[in-house]
């Protein structure tokens, strides 16, 4: 815990480099700020979380399903949902060398507060308290909206009318589709539809290595419910006892930091969380958090204040992450959309988006659990990080470390990189997993507990003699002793997966 | 094999777009072309390809990782790739409607071949031919070259200078990532870095459904061999005596469409496949489609001829298959693609793209398999589409199949739908599943075998007396009788589960 408060943002991006967990993308370039791409460790991890969350959230229950829509996505989607009009920032320039700053970002780190974000508001902050370039100490310009969605060009022509949007949320492919996906699936109000995937926003000032990035990956629900039974929840016994931290709207306003700690129960009965959709949805976002390794006491629930309830929003939650570099940071957002998002969609586009539920037409309310992808993993690696002896681990559950095995012949010399091959090779068929033979077998363990990897498999003198294995955990260093005929059934029991799986169907090796 | 030839595109798409495989995105807005979202049964027959794909070419091999790059790329990336100078299509337009052609389907519709896609081949066709505009009859103005890269601006200012452009492929992302790959990885040559993701090109006319779209999947090897040791492949006996139809360049430069029949081997020692290596990634492509239920009877292996041939290939050979509406297409691409791109960045990053061999700093040959998604799904769609006795079914392998069970109670009573309720909530936590109760059991198999579901399992009266089910095979229409104690081992068993899984390693249920 100490070790983990100690950490830096610099620490962390460069142990994240190293390892190849994520590189600045275009870095042979000089990079492009804003944008990672993920190496060979990340693409696992992300894998695995994601893999996860759509077993967790759509696989496993009765009520969801998935889609996948485009990220170009035609213009009226965002003249409807708002965004043309509301996604923005206010920008500011200094009139002398021409940098930009994100004007809220800007008075943040000079300490300034303002009440609400209006061009009014910014300027005269400005003004007020003499704020100037940070860079060139010139005087700034006047804020300018700027709006966060990159667009560009479909077809030949680049005109007006062949301007269309790279989706900034992964929400609206959902409420294009619902009626479509209502009916072909012949689904019964309340259900959900899931969708993960790439969306875009052109962040004035993106920080904080994968926190603000301008690409990065959504996981999210929209949950839909008849409005009249926002509060027929036949899962919430399954989160009903559940505690959590909860700062409320009422205490921020009051100038309080302090949370209070409610069952989701008392939280919905006290009337806090105004629907027990919401609450439930709140519950089973911390479970699953809890379920890939999160520490939940380092995590709390927020509830956005009104002044910075989006547009679309009737109550907001955010699932927030202590950052031992940054405070506390929004990694989940939980909203209750209201039937803004339908309404708003049946106006642009003049088709019903009404469904019939109990013999009437209903158009349903939403709650919608939004994941950052991002956010998550660095909760997920911040978290799982410790300096043990002056070594760095990665102490991640076995559910989503990107590799789960490693394979070392105690030492490199033929008999045993032979034999620890071939048990490599059969590992492979179930697991990620790596092999080396170079090295200490010490140096060797570390730095494989270095990226997380929870079992080391090892090939040493006895094997040569009764075909048995070490089999080592991460973080204990404890080891057993395994016959290597019974080395796979033993690593699935260890994980947790005999008899169990994900969820999807198909076998390999087969 | 009949019913299949007989299938339209439009059969198709309309079948596609009723049970919810996929949906025009936008539709409510009239769509936007050349863009299609994913339905519920998409989204999980794409997961299911796409981690099929990513276990047999990823985790499963010890040569290749994974990576996962940014959409949004530098733009730099792309002037050193060639496709800011060679990457676009002729435009001609109408000068009388102003409607856009791409010049080369403009005149292959009308039967028109021209030697080489020169502007000057295309406007001297275009004149001798008489050829006008098929909408209105007007004349058709002089071909211009036409980008297919979409571009758009990153950060506030929409100059040139802060044009990026949205990946036409994922391969240049590994490129940019080759060094810190594989010395974050500690690899050794040969190796292979894989990548899966959206890609974009700004067709100008797109067509055939899924076949070319302006957003799309890419799943892509780039695999990296020392150029001394091309035809050093230590895994080529695993494909030797595999029988490939291919159809050479000589062939069809001699205006034959006649493919020879030769092992792997033979296309090797002959000299037709200049490389060994290359010769295995064609061989390990053919037998991943066989794996997830290709017929390979209907797919060809076509060489470039030295006019298509792009500007960074030595030598390409396309996977076909042969789609009754269209015949022989693309769906997959493997390339020899010499050392072309890590040369260009090295040349305008000014980075060394070399790395050690054997002693000496080598600059690798790639061979790169890429694979369309959207094309693999459409010829496993169309491959598994049958129609017997007047209804549809779709006879996908149960590795792929987006839904794997289907569980009804025999009718639409009580005693029967709560013991099947809890079945399918059971079989849920493993396998992809729907549920049913509404309609005769006949329509309901009926319904779940036009999706492509394996297994349906149906509660009936025997059930309420000795606690079995009955699992009926949907290519067979056989059934089994199952204690519901084994319906889950079972059910795995009939999967070629037991004991195997896709080498994820993280469990579900824990």
């Amino acid at each position: 815990m100490q070790a983990a408060r100690a950490l830096t943002l610099e620490d962390l991006t460069s142990f994240c480099v190293r390892r190849g967990f994520f590189f600045p993308s275009g870095r042979i370039y000089g990079g492009l700020r804003g944008f990672y791409d993920y190496g060979p460790l990340g693409a696992e991890l992300r894998k695995e979380v994601l893999d996860d969350w759509w077993y967790y959230f759509v696989r496993r229950r009765v009520d969801v399903v998935g889609i996948h829509g485009c990220i170009i996505t035609h213009p009226k989607t965002w003249e409807a949902s708002g965004h043309v009009e509301a996604f923005f920032d206010y920008l500011v320039t200094c009139t002398k060398c021409g940098k930009e700053y994100r004007a809220d970002h800007l008075l943040e780190d000079l300490g300034i507060k303002v009440p609400a974000l209006s061009a009014e508001a910014i300027s005269s902050a400005i003004k007020e308290k003499g704020v100037r370039c940070p860079e060139c100490g010139g005087e700034l310009g006047e804020p300018v909206p700027f709006n966060l969605m990159f667009s560009t060009y479909v077809g030949p022509k680049r005109t007006k009318a062949n301007e269309a949007y790279l989706r900034p949320e992964t929400a609206q492919l959902i409420f294009l589709n619902f009626r479509d996906v209502y009916y072909t699936v012949g689904a019964k109000l309340p259900f959900g539809i899931a969708q993960v995937g790439t969306v875009f926003r052109n962040e004035i000032s993106p920080r904080g290595f994968l926190f603000r990035l301008r690409e990065f990956t959504q996981m999210e629900i929209e949950y839909f419910v008849n409005p009249k039974k926002l509060d027929e929840c036949p899962f919430f016994d399954e989160v009903a006892q559940m505690k959590a931290k909860i700062l409320t709207a009422e205490a921020q306003e009051a100038g309080s930091e302090q949370h209070s700690v409610l069952t989701l129960q008392e939280a919905w009965e006290s009337g806090l969380v105004k629907t027990k959709w919401h609450a439930y949805w709140i519950g089973e976002s911390l479970k699953w958090l809890g379920r890939i390794g999160i520490n939940l006491e380092r995590v709390r629930v927020r509830e956005h204040v009104k002044s910075e309830l989006a547009h679309y929003a009737v109550q907001t939650f955010d699932i927030e992450y202590y950052f031992p570099f940054m405070g506390w940071k929004e990694i989940i957002g939980i909203s209750n959309r209201g039937d803004y998002d339908l309404r708003r969609h049946q106006e642009y586009s003049g088709k019903s988006m009404a469904v019939e539920d109990d013999g009437e037409a209903v158009i349903p309310h939403v709650i919608e659990p939004s994941f950052g992808l991002e956010r998550v993993l660095l909760a997920l690696i911040v978290d799982a990080y410790k300096v043990v002896g002056g070594r760095p681990i990665l102490s991640l559950h076995p559910r989503v470390a990107p590799i789960k095995v490693a394979v070392f012949p105690i030492v490199d010399k033929p008999e045993f990189t032979k034999k620890a091959w071939s048990v490599y090779v059969a590992v492979k068929e179930h697991f990620t997993a790596i092999y080396e033979e170079k090295g200490t077998i010490g140096r060797r363990y570390y730095d494989a507990d270095e990226i997380g990897v929870p079992f080391a498999v090892t090939v040493d003198g006895r094997t040569l003699e009764d075909d048995t294995v070490t089999v080592r955990f991460r973080d204990t260093k404890e080891q057993i002793r395994v016959p290597i005929s019974e080395l796979i059934p033993t690593l699935k029991r260890l994980m947790g997966r005999e008899g169990v799986d994900r969820g999807s169907g198909a076998g390999a090796g087969i």
